[in-house]
């Protein structure tokens, strides 16, 4: 096949998209929403849920072994929507699959943030695992290095956004545990963990009118935009099919998820694989 | 080998403790209270966990895997210290070691919610996966047939237990979203998850003095004592080491469990192993 033809059959793969659950559906909308016209293949790795307690090394090994079971069915970029899988995963996955765009969420968040302060006073607001490794912290700084980055480790609200508690007293009351040290300066909250956009109206009111909150899945999307763009993988003819993966738990998967895909899912439309 | 001489170096063995991370350290606790002569070796699949989201037939696989590891290094008995196990997994578990008593958490839990409770109307607080498969529900009638079940999910109890939060609003306004529904005639509550324990105290304010709540780790312990005895299989010599195994960090291990097992642990004490 020639090069042309090769790359026009390329740019009909759909978008890889790959999470330790249903979070990643967050920016899986968006995507959506800004790329009508791409088909997406979405992977929850629900089956060994939740990376953000995990080690780097089992991290990065779950990850490549996913974006494997993508690249199999042929994808022709890979969105890693797992704040988690993107603060340790991203060499271990650019490595194994040298051709093949890699797009991370901790970049383009942090990139939100940058744009959104004026203090340079950011917090973030993450999975253990992604606080443990540090990585918002180094890409915010490597975006302006007199950023003040404060990191809060933030699990139980995965629990909360899990069950479907967005609002309520308890919401209200585990937001005021984490955030009520918060230095008066910050004027800028990361949403680090895809979970956490379920939370976003109990998290700002705790945070105040004059703090800005953002997330990554908007600037993912536009990134995803620039790198099909660039490497000329943009479809040309119409799809906007979305197929959905997960290794266990059809039902819970389409339950959970719809509430972070923002419609309904049918258990039967989750196709389950095993990795 | 003969009977005898084989029957006496089975029972040097150490009894071993499987559980899906450090929820099972209750259970481990009070295994040690009540067996002070006995070795223990302790697997907490803490690179898989949590267990109580997940089906029915990964939490088997997972199980009987966490099992091949303690009897490759040398068992006389199983405790299962996980509930959401102890519902799915004992039939695989003693198909694949038909030799080796299996002691899960649920028969003694249920035992002891049934002696506790007058009106034989109880509660299960337990995770998604233990009420989904009704094991204590089923355990429960079959020792007092008219007894009456309710089951509740209490998915963020877990992580609030991991968390280390004990006491406070945050945890009081969890309690109170989860049992504020609960039937007046009630009058005991078992708590079918060994991470519950640390919320003890919230949990029996919230639901009144005038109700029992159970737990099963020390029934559980007796359970072992007894098939112990049995199989004389209980130790003539002096024991009492403790070994902790974990398939993922070990500082995490460390850190959370020592609110657990009601004590500090080194993480260099924590061997991690690969499943």
């Amino acid at each position: 096949m020639g090069g042309a033809a090769e790359s026009e059959a390329r740019s009909e793969l759909p978008v890889g998209v790959f999470d330790s659950g249903v979070g990643g559906l967050t920016v899986l909308r968006a995507l959506i929403s800004d790329l009508p016209h791409e088909d997406f293949l979405y992977l929850g790795d629900t089956a060994r849920l939740p990376y953000g307690t995990k080690s780097a090394e089992t991290v990065a090994r779950y990850s490549v072994r996913s974006a494997e079971a993508l690249v199999a069915r042929g994808i022709k970029a890979l969105v890693v929507a797992c704040n988690t899988a993107s603060s340790t995963a991203l060499p271990a996955l650019r490595e194994r699959f040298p051709r093949l765009p890699v797009i991370g969420v901790i970049e383009p968040g942090a990139r939100a943030a940058v744009d959104a302060s004026a203090t340079g006073r950011i917090a973030v607001l993450a999975t253990e695992g992604t606080v443990r490794g540090g990585a918002y912290q180094r890409a915010i700084e490597a975006l302006r290095p007199d950023a003040v980055v404060t990191q809060i480790a933030c699990q139980i609200f995965v629990a909360l956004a899990e069950e479907g508690w967005s609002e309520g007293p308890a919401v209200d009351a585990v937001a005021e545990r984490y955030l009520s040290h918060l230095d008066a300066r910050v004027d800028t909250v990361v949403l680090g963990c895809t979970h956490f956009p379920l939370l976003a109206g109990a998290i700002a009111r705790r945070l105040g009118s004059q703090r800005r909150v953002v997330d990554s899945a908007e600037t993912t999307a536009r990134a995803t935009q620039r790198a099909l763009a660039t490497q000329q993988l943009a479809r040309t003819t119409r799809g906007g099919r979305v197929q959905l993966l997960a290794t266990d738990s059809p039902e819970r998967f389409a339950r959970v998820g719809a509430r972070f895909l923002g419609g309904s899912i049918a258990a039967r439309a989750v196709e389950i694989i095993d990795l």
